[in-house]
């Protein structure tokens, strides 16, 4: 079924793109009536091509020409065709899209005829917030915010339904990431274990500066959220502020922001999906904060383009690269290799790695042999 | 009922945090078993203090003489014990954080007992993600994330149950923010009304200006969504991405993104809260993207803090400054006015408006006259 839409302010700028979004979705919506001051010629388009349609005029001289060019549609004039657009009997919503005070009328009038109030005249609730509040309790309406601001809130406190588009996961660089790749030939396990904003264990933070980190999450977020690989991106976000936004079909981004603080998402995890109160450090907005964004380097970090190819085969291969990962990082922690040998080892093993579908937990398994024994093979003498 | 929390990898980053947020949360969880691999000091708290655990340890010759010292608790060893663990009958949530390859093992096992796993070791998904897809299908177990991006991802899609610590709206500083109050005396009408960021009608473009739409937007969000005055802040963030961000009492930000395209607002209210295929702008993130925030800056920006002091007291006056708002934004786009003057204006006069309760529409359209009325008394002649 068709949601019977009204529009109130059809010639403003939220009135004009509400007309713009009821055409995308035509088999959502229909039309049924808008009223415009005295800009008729806003919505000529609009009374040519629709089916009858409730017009309100606020400007009296204006109406008779219109009426006489198109007897389709019920023409209304002022204050109280406001009104009476306002309380339709067969509208479902009124876009309340009037400028200014004058709004504040159509806004309770609809509200005491329990109708659903799509509301861009935020003078409404300026000036008789606690009124329409009662209206809400009394009569059971709605109210449903169209600013772009409370629009946003409504979208945070919301279940999100609606396909995705893209789901981004951030990156901070990690340990390394202010050295280039000729600098990398340089670098000492402990300043490869000391990463700028997250503390975490050994392992993971040699994951986090060759990028092999982000390149499973990649995967994991594939396996939990059932999403392609070619939906996910990986954007650098040096401040580690934005962990990961998802964009859905109308360009919406919905991200999740915090301090890098894991105990925020292990209570989330641990409390299936509630946020509990938790100590901890918030981001402060009082102060100034620059949030930088910029794309992966993949000359500056090879191995992740490299092993997201290997994902997208699906097959033993990456689970022989988590082998030989574990291996070279082992080496690197024991000083048998370098920081940039651990890479290079790696990249160039990886390449003829037998390949073979995973169905077992034998298969996982002779995957992973296969990824360490390379490793060690090629190490030889220096373990 | 509290949940009994088992967590592998207890020695490790992710392990300690989560012994932390089982202490902040001791009503809700109860830890029943921890396995650690040799650092086995890393528990000994837990040891001294807690009820009797279930305790693996991977090095074999640490058990003898921790058992001697607690006996209270039962000592398990090996990857044996590991998967003791991971299957345990009184255990509801595994929180698997062992490091590497090591950690597969025990989210099969957990998974193939029903079990709830809040997933730390990603390499599990890495090596073998199909095979535990298929056995979440099978057996109805659960599998949460830990990682932070994927907690990230999780928050943003779900429904948001918890406390609002406090609720961030954007502000772009609007279309004069270049200028100092000094330099706003020399602004022209059209310069006013050229907003950097969205396309919008005269009357919300000049309220920009003046820092007058987020004083609206702040009262709006205080009715539309419940909140304290005291608990909704504006920041600046001049690239209008970031529409608005709400923190919850776990320090967790759910924040929305878009551009400036009023359609997205729009059709999210009139789906009743879907996010509905949309042609428009997406954010670029393949670019480098720079997001700035700061705090919004009184002096610049006088009208802001006399409004939310206003709105604060619940009465007529703002009602009364909505009146004469619309007067001093009238007379400056008529060009009786200068910029400067809307503003001091518009200051001065409502120091003296005369104050009641608002009941009524009748006392709303009163303190709208009042408003209305001072403005046009104090331009005098000039209108």
């Amino acid at each position: 079924m068709r949601k019977n839409i009204v529009i109130l302010g059809a010639s403003g700028s939220i009135g004009q793109q509400t007309l713009d979004v009821i055409k995308q979705h035509a088999n959502h919506y229909q039309l049924i009536g808008l009223s415009v001051n005295h800009r008729i010629e806003a919505i000529e388009s609009e009374l040519k091509t629709s089916t009858p349609l409730k017009v309100c005029v606020g400007d009296v001289s204006l109406v008779h020409a219109y009426k006489e060019k198109y007897p389709q549609h019920t023409f209304l004039v002022g204050n109280q065709g406001i009104t009476q657009l306002a309380q339709l009997e067969e509208a479902d919503i009124i876009v309340n899209a009037i400028v200014g005070y004058a709004g504040l009328k159509a806004s309770l009038m609809a509200l005491k005829n329990k109708k659903t109030v799509a509301l861009a005249n935020k003078e409404s609730l300026v000036v008789a917030g606690y009124m329409i509040s009662q209206l809400l309790d009394q009569y059971q309406g709605k109210l449903i915010p169209i600013d772009s601001e409370h629009s946003g809130v409504y979208q945070c406190l919301a279940n999100q339904h609606g396909s995705i588009q893209r789901m981004i996961l951030t990156a901070s660089g990690g340990s390394l990431r202010h050295l280039n790749r000729e600098q990398l030939k340089e670098v000492s396990v402990k300043e490869a274990l000391t990463h700028p904003n997250w503390d975490m264990g050994a392992k993971i933070t040699i994951d986090s500066a060759t990028m092999m980190n982000k390149a499973f999450e990649v995967i994991e977020a594939h396996h939990l959220f059932n999403i392609d690989y070619d939906k996910i991106d990986v954007v650098m976000h040096p401040q580690s502020k934005v962990h990961a936004m998802v964009e859905f079909c109308d360009h919406s981004f919905i991200a999740q922001l915090g301090s890098p603080d894991m105990r925020v998402a292990i209570s989330y995890a641990l409390s299936h999906g509630k946020h509990l109160p938790l100590e901890g450090q918030s981001i402060d907005f009082t102060q100034a904060l620059q949030l930088d964004f910029k794309p992966l380097d993949d000359n500056r970090y090879p191995i992740f383009k490299a092993v997201i190819e290997a994902a997208k085969l699906k097959n033993s291969l990456i689970a022989s690269i988590n082998g030989a990962n574990e291996e070279v990082i082992d080496a690197f922690l024991k000083h048998k290799i370098s920081f940039y040998e651990l890479e290079s080892i790696l990249l160039q093993e990886i390449k003829s790695f037998e390949q073979f579908e995973l169905e077992t937990l034998e298969d996982i398994e002779r995957a992973d042999r296969i990824g360490r024994d390379a490793i060690k093979k090629a190490l030889g003498g220096r373990l």
